[in-house]
């Protein structure tokens, strides 16, 4: 497959290389709509089953993007030694994981929240319906 | 001065320390509202004045901002192994920088867009009016 170039001369990736690399940081960044203001959040963040999952609590500044019809989702790497990076976004809808056999596999990631005293914990997942990716 | 801590419990971080912990990343993310959606990219940036500046094109994904009413500017830092990580938000207003002068002082800085085919270079300039700090 021969890789396509975006207008800035950057490589477009696919959706599956935008998957894998994601997998590859342990930080995006979620963004979204609050009363009309941009808001922009880092979060630690697993993929599973091709859905972005990350923990967070009702009430703190996260669980703001639950209310939000769109949100869109940020991961990149950059090392300016070489000026080399990739980075990937995507949008989706987030929701509070509910089902509880759901949330025991989450469990198993072992994936810690951005802050430590985390009160009544809850799992986010953004599934993807826009993915799109750029490297140099 | 004593460091005081948020309900989660991380350390909230002053200004000066914000923008000093801003300098040490080469690149951070903008978010902002675009027909009613949020949009979050990446951009290398340079902190001057204590404002943030980078450099995008007319005409970009980027460029949408500037007609944004506030946008919202991280970066952060994440080490796994330790768990131990920082992050900063500012909010502010995206301009196109015009005046020449202020333009030399940044080429100077020998900043180098995200991508490297920039027609129609612009230098951005983002005064925040607002900046929040966490650090683990």
């Amino acid at each position: 497959m021969t890789a396509s170039t975006d207008h800035a001369g950057l490589e477009v990736l696919t959706r599956a290389q935008c998957i894998d690399l994601m997998s590859t940081e342990p930080v995006g960044r979620i963004a979204f709509v609050d009363a009309g203001e941009p808001v922009v959040l880092p979060v630690n963040f697993a993929i599973g089953d091709g859905q972005i999952v990350f923990r967070s609590t009702y009430g703190s500044k996260v669980s703001a993007a639950l209310r939000a019809a769109t949100v869109a989702f940020e991961v990149d790497s950059y090392d300016p030694g070489v000026r080399a990076g990739w980075s990937v976004i995507a949008t989706g809808v987030a929701e509070v994981v509910e089902s509880e056999d759901e949330i025991a596999e989450l469990e198993e990631l072992g994936l810690q929240p951005w802050a430590d005293a985390v009160e009544k914990p809850i799992w986010v997942r953004i599934t993807p319906d826009q993915i799109s990716g750029r490297k140099t």
